[in-house]
């Protein structure tokens, strides 16, 4: 059962802007590499392939909510380590906080995301909102409330 | 004063994903262009310009805090309306709320935006929060609650 | 039939990076919507519908090459108009030219970009290269030649 | 002396578009990646810092051409594998080709790129070329030109 995960990235020139910092909108590109990242570390993938899961059995992970509270710029070249914590495990959906850290600790962003278990209703071919299956129920659970409480730990998150 | 703009913009062939659907992230682009057109609508601009505001009286607006919950998804070549509502001006930082509507005025996407006034400071060479210049203030104000309850009007907005 | 289009853009700050201009690879970003708009102004689409276009006849434009020559940056909020010209009419392929070019009529860029017309096998499920359906072979030429020429004339494309 | 460098990175779900595949204008953002992985790889920076390089000594490369001929697909998730080529070494400027394959040596595209070695002018403060660096110059030359020839070698990169 899986509730934590670091990810590490690095900050591309194509990211930064103007301003010669991370556009705001990519800090969400980063979160979602984070939280595909963590789904692959369990053995799972967030775009099931035909060849991996039966038809009918594939699910996808539209997004509801996704916020991000900025503290500090990132630049070109930054070395990023993305905690990703499970803050909610619902029947049929996710909720993450990601802790985005530079190489020396400092908290940079923190982002939240809501993401709901959807499959294509054969009937209507739309999608809608289902149980998420025993094969992703059964590997993620909520994080401990002391690795998910405000504010974080001051230090690197792996020191 | 103004605390409310309509934006129109469409969604781009680029900004969709394998879903068939704009990537959750692009939406932030689009809530910053209507920020900026609302700027603009009034006479201002987000990256002033060296010929026309004096070296030290410039000021930048990086976010700290954004959000979006998504209701609907918006596809490619989609007509979009995103509505520009000033919820909150503080002597430093301004609040947005950013309602986005396809063109039969489905709501498919609610944002927001914290932003902050910050000029660099000439020893330090470092931005810093700054009171937001009269030329600025002076033409923003918050919108009447109304406009910014919830749930939003479910018709057209300009209907 | 067309052969030309002029497509007019602004460049976002998004569309920045760090030194201080449109990232690079922002611009065939610019030349696709412009390829798009030109689809769109004979009643074509890019990205056919079901309601459309009938199963099995819709058909898809997979690039097979792009390619920009810089001659001078866009800024922020550039208003930009994009010539679209067809170079060629082919069978099974279209290549078109792309000309870049500031309100002041500077030729910032000049693009090109070879696209192939495929449609989905059914027996396959792999998309393969198919003739160019008569209903849109029908409404593009190729351009005279003195439109292609290089250098294309110097003054702003609509004086 | 380089003149050659493999970088490695994978395809990201919002790297792809609605046609399930690597959107074009994407390849560009990787192919720059991969430059500047080459850079790094011989101790350069593509963006150096005032702290590395003195004021007035710092140079910068913008693209003065970028191609790419498209081969294969990529989609979500697939490893890929840039062997960056030197192609030519001037005095003021680089031409680089890029291969772009797949993990099972599938070459997916080819690209190409020309970078210009700018300063920015003290009294006018625009860029303008100038001669590649001897700190960087010293460090890189053309491939041999086996390496370059087309088409590649059919089997994996480092087989």
């Amino acid at each position: 059962m899986a509730h934590r995960f670091i990810y590490t990235d690095r900050v591309q020139f194509a990211d930064t802007d103007m301003a010669g910092i991370m556009h705001f909108a990519n800090f969400f590109r980063f979160l979602e590499r984070a939280e595909h990242a963590f789904f692959k570390s369990i053995g799972l993938s967030i775009a099931e392939k035909k060849d991996e899961v039966p038809d009918g059995e594939r699910v996808g992970w539209p997004r509801v909510h996704a916020s991000c509270d900025y503290h500090a710029p990132l630049q070109f070249d930054d070395l990023v380590e993305i905690e990703v914590l499970v803050e909610e495990v619902r029947s049929k959906s996710l909720r993450y906080i990601f802790r985005v850290r530079k190489e020396d600790g400092t908290l940079c962003a923190e982002g939240r995301m809501a993401v709901v278990c959807v499959r294509k209703n054969r009937d209507t071919g739309r999608m809608q909102a289902v149980s998420i299956p025993e094969r992703i129920f059964s590997k993620i659970e909520p994080a401990p409330a002391d690795l998910l409480k405000w504010p974080p730990p001051p230090n690197k998150i792996d020191a």
